[in-house]
């Protein structure tokens, strides 16, 4: 009964599927059928022309994402708690070339529009000081809340407005979309780029870059390779891909995933550091409910020293949450 | 018929089989089972304790390995025709931070002790030249020619004696063991990091960086996040892996693959531009020649105006092999 | 009675002087006599042997030192205010190819064990987190108060411990000394690079990089020149430094300057936002009062809406300093 | 009698002045009197509007200029022997995040179009090769030749056509302009960055780089600051500056320097190895004849096992220069 991450689980058997009808040799790297596939099949998703790349981590998705919006001296407005601050090893830093994050606070690691103005606004404008070039916002946030298309709408004005590229990262962006009810487009906002995540959603190996910027991807395409992720045997990064989203499965996992969260968080009631809108959890319990927890078998993280972080996958067995749903309620 | 690259041919079945044995969710990243049994299996092989790291690029494997041994202000001799200088897109420029490709020369894409010192000797030892700090052969190399131990031996010890860092890139390593016949250890010669293939030769999308210098993998470990490389199910990289150096499957393919090389080579006679060693053939063709044999059905590339270059796989049909012996036998 | 900054203060007329004796041709570089003289100059007044490279720039002097000293996977803590975070238009990120600013709190710009410890203690010790590699300090700090020996002694400790890399940014390093009236050595602390400021205190545009570790400036010498930072007629930076600390130029300035300072402050009284123990007063004033000083002639710069910054040089006239006394005074 | 290099000359007795006179405070940075002045002063010489920004080397000068028209991923055709190549440490490869010079052949160190072309043609339009995004030639090249009008406005042509940027090192500018007898606009030819060179022409510290596209230079002012070149006296460096173009400084100074050397040529016919048309001269000499020629006092670098390379300056003494045509002619 984990409910550690979504980031390991299985691969989905439809998946497991296109991986295998993707065997035979086809031309290397994204000359084969499948990856020309990808962008057309990604512009009906959006509704318009985009142009996608595959690549195997959401570090190097977010990174090449960056790396066309935002020049070396530059800097990148995100959430003090984003992945790409927190999490991802420096690689905006690699794969910027120094250039810098710049922070802002926001309730559930959302940014607002007064939290990138407390961060933009007093930047002088003069050479002494990182200028920013570019936002950055996580879809569903780093605390599993969804942004409404009016709140990335006005992000977008602002960015628009500032002449700032503005980047989605969508490691969980079809949780936020199976929670808006919108269209994906809508979830995405008036972005340049959006990481598209399918690992955690039951893929294996592959995420996509949707660039609404064409010029933008021409670009991202010699950055992939140059930084080693332009893979010879490509196609099995492309199965993955399509098998999410010709159809929607993409969607149907994170609805599955997202249900399981609803059910749990049915239990919590004010033990919730957060609305649950994806398929995350911040939970507060104490040591020993943590304790007592662990021991009825159930396995997640500690958040700090009086939470823990609960997360559901596509796969989360019906049983397991039901358990953990009456396990909480008991405690 | 195709004989255009290995790199992109189908996946083994028994790799197919280790990849879905590892279905089922464990620790994330390489904290997984499989991950941890890396250094055991390579260790094994090799004859000496080793640190390995899985990537999913040859790419990434070379330029993370060179980043640990030359610093951004030095310089990598290779060979003028080193994959790294020709068909990496830049990727050591970016990884290690503007360092210098320095240039030599040598028959077959080999480097030798007298090319590389040809390199080095003329560099002043002052500030205002790129001071060489590590060397990268490919074993075999970019024309399917095998380094011989004593080859490797003498330019480990130029490299000692210099005080440069030893990589090799082994895209093909496996396939110039096979031709060597010798131990995995004295094919990959004193060095420090080994870029020891897999998709080539039967894997679907991983490589390993195989340090014998267990200093360097530790620096290596954040670099590979750092570049967007750590796969958060890395398990099935890890599988590939041992699914091929558990057992001999790596020895077997590359066997199959040099064997479908050495039968076409034996038409070949004084057409050949160099021995074949492993699983290139590069053939003199008039332009008349290759029109025949595409006519024929053969899938290769043009090497320059008046030669071709066939690539055998693993899976390399054995009647296709026969084939391409009889047609260019017979022209 | 400009206050506005040292900076760009007249150069003093031994400064002059050793320019024009330097103005001869010699070797070019550093390989002149000057420029040879250099570590011998400092390795006398710090009292044990040392390694000196001059720049042009303390953003320059800053990043080539820490670039010694983290790796361009690591992170250097530094206070939030500190001029390399602050005021370097991005520099570090560049020199040190991506690393990243790890920012601690304490009061006056000046860090603090705790405020260390809780920057460095809760990073977990895996690759998903830019690891701390090296400590920076500011003496005399971003608010002109000078760090004691005995807190650059317990910085120095805890770095040890840590195995983090040392390095004071000592722009107004003579300043400092100056107050503290230690010794150079004992103003420097355990570190393994200090930025030596001279443009501040009346040179030109010569600043210092002494390295404690004498390998690091070996290293350093090769990014100076890649950074385009060796000038061909060094001499003229060597000349600069050697006026300064072949004699007591340095510390004469510098006692000037914060005489000047103290001459002030001690009309300011509870304006005073920080000790004044440097050469630069941070002082409560409404906008009237600004506007009224600067109606009387007095330069300086606003420090947010109710403040201003005061900075005394080494060449602050005496009949200025009284006059802002009394102007400050009379308020 | 030294003819080892101009780069260390003495400092012209107007640029000393020009320094002198600077030497009041002012605003810090380039927001000084003299700094501003320098578009219009450079926009006169080049009759056309130009944006100037000042550093201290030749190095910083070309890796800045080079670094706003070529990306990261990019790359820059230069000769083999260029000085970015040769002797700038690697800077273009800091500077410029990895790109990659794409190294072309060319009688006396120039570029001609057939050398560009026949290293740009070959490279395949995909993203495995380093693309050509830039050009770059010195003028007078490394062997003292300068470029023709037509000859630079044909590979500015060349430029165009295949979209590349084009910049010009200018190191030795004023020699070609002075040996050309054209304006300064024809000597740069239709280039978007000149370095425009003038320590090695009577000045202390100072370089220029010259935009001829204005928007290059608001971006090349944030990498100048953040690449720590950005100096707070800096009107020290516009003084040099000024004191060159406001007047004839510049070019008085190089006829003198390219007369010497001149005289000199006329005593070395068939030894020269190239065309003596600016300041340098390579001259085959034999060891005996050089050790015969140091013995007489002269001083100078060995060129090879077979030549010397002797510069001339503009204060190079006339009877020295005298002394070394009787020399070489007496040999």
């Amino acid at each position: 009964m984990q409910f550690l991450s979504d980031n390991s689980a299985a691969v989905h058997p439809r998946v497991w599927e296109a991986l295998r009808a993707a065997d035979e040799a086809q031309a290397p790297y994204d000359n084969d059928a499948l990856s020309q596939r990808l962008d057309a099949a990604f512009s009906a998703l959006f509704g318009r022309e985009v142009s996608v790349l595959w690549v195997a981590t959401g570090t190097a998705a977010n990174c090449l994402a960056l790396a066309t919006i935002c020049p070396p001296h530059g800097g990148v407005v995100c959430h003090r708690e984003a992945h790409i601050e927190v999490d991802e090893g420096g690689a905006p830093g690699f794969y910027l070339h120094g250039a810098k994050l710049l922070l802002a606070e926001g309730e559930g690691a959302k940014l607002t529009i007064e939290g990138v103005r407390a961060v933009i606004d007093p930047i002088r404008d003069d050479v002494h000081q990182v200028q920013p070039h570019a936002l950055s916002v996580t879809q569903a946030s780093e605390y599993g809340l969804a942004y409404r298309p009016s709140e990335l709408a006005a992000l977008g004005a602002l960015a628009q407005e500032r002449r700032l590229g503005f980047h989605v990262d969508g490691a969980r962006f079809a949780n936020a979309v199976a929670f808006l009810g919108c269209t994906p487009a809508e979830a995405a906002g008036p972005c340049d780029a959006l990481s598209f995540g399918c690992v955690k959603n039951g893929g294996m190996s592959a995420e996509a870059i949707v660039f609404f910027d064409l010029g933008l991807a021409s670009v991202a395409r010699y950055r992939r390779k140059r930084a080693g992720h332009l893979q010879s045997k490509g196609r099995f990064l492309a199965a993955q891909l399509l098998a999410m989203v010709e159809g929607d499965l993409w969607l149907a996992n994170a609805r599955a995933a997202n249900a399981a969260a609803a059910e749990i968080a049915a239990a919590c009631g004010e033990r919730l550091l957060h609305p649950v809108e994806a398929n995350e959890l911040f939970v507060r319990l104490t040591a020993a409910e943590r304790d007592a927890l662990r021991g009825q078998g159930f396995g997640f993280y500690d958040w700090g020293d009086n939470a823990a972080r609960f997360v559901t996958a596509w796969n989360t067995d019906e049983a397991a949450a039901s358990a953990l749903f009456r396990a909480i309620a008991a405690l």
